[in-house]
């Protein structure tokens, strides 16, 4: 009942093999779109920049979006951005040009992301989810509901300073990340926290603002109290590469 | 001028006596509406699950919505939940499967309901507020805009443990309340509180980490100096089922 | 591609000289539009007041949107709300009704005003922003994501005051501002402040609750460590009235 053909499309849009796409959504030109995708109904996909409301003679500029992606309803994708393949949204999402996501990424319902952002392989953005321009994010970070990240540091001003989030960084609900700040790898920034310095590799920061309170390392495990339950990857497997061998196999194999 | 009959409905779907539906809505199979229901523009009613987009012999589950509700615009249930009589929603509300609401709920604009939780009657969510799964919601419990209820504590996990709220709680604006917390009933969260610790009945915590301040008895009316304003029954009636004879006298009569 | 005539339009609205309105938006009774303005698609202008779903002689109020606006895809405007020249938003915003607001203002993606509130010129909301009622707002207030105002000292009740924002202020990520707090002219709120006192002109304030940090005087620009970058004003012109020949002069030539 999703799929009745009632959508429009732009020129010189690619659509890959076995490509669905929802009823109400508009493709503009330009788009390229992955084999076996699904784009729900009510999207807007390579949405014009702001350019085209004055300049007659604008020309949209490419968007592409991996193979086996699926874009929930509702969802806003600015034209200039490329996705990788099994790319994944919720509904309702915004994402401005100039955003560079790798492989096996999703983003969550109602989350924004400003453009000019960068983000590595199999990052996770949960719903409500905030990101700045100019970001760079690594792979395997996740980044949890209600988390904003800055790039100011004197509002309002030229400047603009994005965060940079180190590999398999856990960023957890409704912390803010102050303009320019490093937060290394493997860290994890409690809830509510408000980063303001730099984060060293493993470490474990919380409060307002944040303070380092211990290594990841000494986190015990909920279910097993005498294991370390960070490097989360040797617990967690729904969804990543190592799924079924095991994170430390999966390390040897890809070197 | 909402209502041209230019929707979409699904097989197997009930509506009640005088249930208005928008233009540009769906309501997908097995949904069943109860009478008196106004369900607005372009929203979304019983949101086929994950698996549809690859089993061909999906069958979407049953979902109910109560007698006299009132879905605003660009909302999106997903099938499998269940609201009582005299739901109400803001625009642009997004509720996954497995979410149960008893009866005189409402649910505001952006809110954000993940779905497998469960909430008693007259609970009221404003605008923007993010409920985690496995959340259980008692009776009367007003959470505030940008409050964040989280379920897995050391995230990424399977471990899901949602927060448990006792009857006539206010959760107020941007807390968040950390997994498997246990919230009393007639307690008062401050605003921007991290809730870490279960909180007694009649507590009022804040902060980050929320602490206890004082019982919630002790803080005093704005209007008259002298008088406690909790538990607020005795002091807001507006919609609420002792509106006219008062909290004391309901509570006699329901007993 | 974004206008091809498909919308739909109430009685007695008045569109100005060069206005475009997108596909699958809704114009309701006794809208208003000034010349040269944009709606983008899937928005509804002058959306009906609660009553309309109960009253058959329901009559909607005015709805006026100054020239040269340009309102972004699937943004919901209240009817009896009135905007400046040259108001822009994000998408999806909601507006209730019995907002004021004057020229060159700003209201971010996501962004949420409940209505019976008032901001003066050039004021910018960024995304994610939460206005709450009778919020009254000065001139050149920029208000960034994430920041909600509340009105209810203690929650729920029948009191609502909403707090005042004095000129130029700048209301950072993440904070929230209590029930009638006072926050004066040129003010610095930081990241991830909880605002539960006055707060006097030129003030620099953090944390949870707020305290007072220093004048906003003392804190120096990024680039230039020998200057205050505070008033900002100086220091930041993009879209101010003062571009090119500077906020002195300006200040000068408009007294």
């Amino acid at each position: 009942m999703k799929f009745n053909n009632e959508y429009k499309i732009g020129k010189n849009v690619i659509l890959g093999k076995n490509v669905r796409i929802g009823d109400g959504t508009v493709i503009y030109d330009n788009v390229e779109i992955g084999d076996d995708s699904v784009i729900c109904n009510n999207c807007v996909i390579g949405e014009p920049l702001n350019d085209y409301y004055s300049n007659e003679e604008y020309v949209n500029p490419k968007t592409i979006i991996g193979k086996n992606s699926l874009i929930r309803s509702h969802s806003i994708i600015y034209a200039d951005s490329v996705f990788g393949d099994f790319f994944q949204t919720g509904h309702r999402v915004t994402i401005r040009e100039k955003t560079e996501m790798g492989n096996n990424c999703s983003v969550g319902t109602l989350s924004d992301i400003q453009g000019f952002a960068k983000f590595g392989n199999y990052c996770r953005l949960h719903s409500n989810v905030h990101i700045c321009q100019k970001a760079i994010i690594g792979n395997f970070v996740f980044i949890y509901p209600y988390v904003v990240l800055t790039n100011d540091p004197t509002p309002p001003s030229k400047i603009c300073i994005g965060p940079t989030i180190g590999d398999y960084s856990q960023i957890t609900t409704g912390s803010l990340i102050m303009p320019g700040i490093k937060i290394g790898e493997n860290c994890l920034i409690a809830a509510g926290s408000v980063v303001t310095k730099d984060v060293d590799d493993f470490s474990l920061v919380l409060g307002v603002p944040a303070q380092k309170k211990c290594d990841v390392r000494e986190i015990k495990s909920r279910n097993d109290k005498d294991e370390s339950y960070y490097p989360w990857m040797n617990n967690f497997e729904r969804g990543m590469p190592w799924k079924g061998i095991g994170y430390e196999e999966w390390i040897k194999i890809k070197n």
